[in-house]
C-alpha cells in the first residue's frame, strides 16, 4: 500500500511516496510560494504528486491518501488549517481542497503532531503506548500520544507545549504572552543563550570559536564545551536545565513512558541526552515509587516530516 | 445501585453511602488513626462501613462496590496505594485489602482525580468529554478527563499538574524542585501572599482586618478587597494571575472543553472566577481561531470527596 506524505514548511514543502514499512520510494521538494495564496500552492502540490506519481509508474488513484503535515493549528477532524502564520493560512480547507483535486482520502495535522505519529508508527516509539514528542527546533513543538491515540485538544489547538509558561513574566514570546519554554529551551533560544555568553566572555574559548566560524548556530556551545571551554559548558548546562525543566513539568501533567526528542538540537546526541536524562531520572528518584519516564532521541531523521504526514493515513484508533 | 465512597484525609475519613444518581443515603466521618498503621485503618474504615450499612438497613453485599479517594499516588490499576506521605501509607495494596474484608470490588484513586471523576459523573461537567478540574486548597490538585477518559499518566503519577514549574527557579516546593505552581495559587500560597502585603503595608485596610480577625485565611484578601482595600485588591489580582497563568499552559498542551475550578478558594465564586475567565478569554483571543475555553466553578461542594469516590465504580471506559 502507498501513501503521499507532504511536508508543508515556510521555506519548502517536502513531499514523498511511501510504502506501509515506511521506505520513501520517491521523494523532492518544491518551494512554498506562499506569497501567491493557498490555492496555487494546493495546485503546486498536486501537480507535484502526480509528478511523482509518473515517475515511479503509480497512478494516483493507486495511492490510498495523502497525509498533510502543517507549520501551525490545523484541526486534524475537520481538515481545515485554523492558523498557520509562516505561510499567511487561515480557516483553509486543505483536506477538502486536496481531495476535490486527488479523489484521494486526506489528513492533515500540525507538523510536530505529524512527527509524533510518524515516531509512532516508523520509528522506534512504536513500543511505546504513551509518549510525548519534543522538537527542540527554531520553536518548541510536540506531540502528544496516550493510549495509542494522538491528543490534540479541541480543534488540534493542543499539544503546543512550547508555550507552557516555564518562566513567570520572562522572556517575551511572540504569542503575547511571557516566559514560553521555547523562549529558553528551543535552539533559537540557545543561539541568545550563546550569544550573550560570548558578549560577557569576549575572551572565552566559546568566543572565540564564533570568531573562527562567523555565525552562532545551536552547535556552537556544544562545539566549545567538547573543545573544553568552561563558559560554553555553563551554557550547555543552563540550557540543559531549562529543556528538563520542562519535561519535568510535563512529566507532573501526563507521565509519559516515554520522552521523545527530535528537532536540530536533537542532534548533538550524548552531550544533550546524557544530562538531560540525568536530570529527569534525579526527579523521579525524588518523587519515591514513581515509574521511569524514558528520554530517548527520536529515530526518523531528516525522512521525519514526509513520514509523518503519511503516518496519519495508517492510524486507526484516534 | 447502591454504592460506598471513601475520602480518606490527612485528619479524616469521609464515608458514606451513595446511589447512582448521587444521592447520599447516609455519610459519617471517622479519625484517620494513620499512626496506628495502614491496617488498623483499614479495618476501622471496614467496621464504619458496616455501621452506615446497618444504619440504613442494608448488607454490605448489596452494595456495588468501594471507591476509595486517596491523598497521594494511587495507583488506580493495581490498586496500590504508592505513596500518600501525610497519612504515611507506601506500597499499601488498598484495593485487595478492602476485597477480603468485605468481599466487595473496590478502586481507588488519588483524591483530586476522584474529585474529576465526580464532577464528570454527578457534576455540572458531564456535559464535557475533555476537560481538567483543578482544586485550589492546601496544595493544588488535578485531575484529566480526556475523551471521557480519566488520563492519570504511567502508575497513575501523572495529573500532578501543581507540580508544573511556573516559576523557574522560584519557591522551594516540597516535591524537591523549585517553583511549582501550588506554591504561588493554591490556597496556602495565597495566605503566604496575604501575610507578606500585611507586614509591608501595616497601616492597610488588609491588616486592620487581620488585626480584628486574629488570623489569616484564603479568604482574607477577598474579604478586604470587598471592603475596598488597595493593597488587598492587588494581592487578589496577583494571585489571580498565577492561578490563570497555570491554565492557560495546561490549555497550551491539552486544550480542553472547560476548566472546571474546585478547592476552598473557589467559594470566593465571582471575585475569583469573574477575573480568571478573562485573563483565560484573553489568552484564546490573542491565539486568534482557537477554540473557546470554558473555566467554570466545581458543582459537588461539600460532598465532592464522597461522591467523586463513589463515582470510580461507575465509570466503564478508562
Amino acid at each position: 500500500m502507498l501513501y503521499a506524505g507532504i511536508d508543508i514548511g515556510g521555506m519548502n514543502i517536502k513531499m514523498g511516496i511511501v510504502d506501509q514499512s515506511g521506505k520513501v520510494l520517491i521523494n523532492n521538494s518544491i518551494k512554498t510560494e506562499s506569497d501567491k495564496g493557498s490555492i496555487v500552492v494546493i495546485d503546486q502540490m498536486v501537480s507535484n504528486l502526480k509528478f511523482l506519481c509518473d515517475k515511479i509508474k503509480v497512478k494516483l488513484t493507486d495511492l490510498e491518501g495523502i497525509g498533510c503535515g502543517v507549520p501551525g493549528v490545523a484541526d486534524s477532524k475537520k481538515g481545515i488549517v485554523t492558523a498557520a502564520a509562516n505561510i499567511g493560512w487561515y480557516n483553509v480547507e486543505l483536506a477538502k481542497l486536496m481531495t476535490e483535486r486527488t479523489g484521494l482520502l486526506t489528513k492533515i495535522a500540525n507538523d510536530a503532531n505529524c512527527a509524533a505519529s510518524g515516531e509512532q508508527i516508523f520509528g522506534e516509539a512504536k513500543r511505546y503506548n504513551n509518549f510525548v514528542f519534543i522538537t527542540l527546533g527554531t520553536g518548541i513543538g510536540s506531540g502528544i500520544i496516550i493510549d495509542g491515540k494522538m491528543v490534540e485538544g479541541e480543534g488540534s489547538a493542543g499539544a503546543e507545549c512550547g508555550h507552557m509558561t516555564l518562566v513567570y513574566d520572562g522572556i517575551q514570546c511572540n504569542c503575547g504572552r511571557k516566559g514560553c519554554w521555547e523562549k529558553y529551551a528551543s535552539a533559537t533560544a540557545l543561539i541568545h543563550q550563546t550569544d550573550d555568553a560570548i558578549k560577557k566572555h569576549p575572551n572565552s574559548g566559546l568566543a572565540q570559536l564564533y570568531k573562527k566560524q562567523g555565525k552562532i548556530s545551536g552547535r556552537t556551545a556544544f562545539e566549545a564545551m567538547e573543545n573544553g571551554d568552561e563558559v560554553a559548558k555553563r551554557v550547555v548546562e543552563q540550557y540543559v536545565n531549562y529543556v528538563a525543566s520542562g519535561i519535568i513539568s510535563l512529566s507532573c501533567i501526563l507521565h509519559p513512558q516515554a520522552f521523545i526528542i527530535g528537532g536540530g538540537i536533537s542532534h548533538e546526541g550524548e552531550a544533550l541526552m546524557k544530562p538531560l536524562k540525568q536530570k529527569v531520572d534525579k526527579y523521579v528518584e525524588v518523587s519515591n515509587n514513581y515509574p521511569y519516564v524514558a528520554v530517548e532521541r527520536a529515530t526518523l531523521g531528516n525522512g521525519a516530516g514526509l513520514l509523518g504526514a503519511a503516518s496519519l493515513l495508517m492510524r486507526n484508533n484516534d
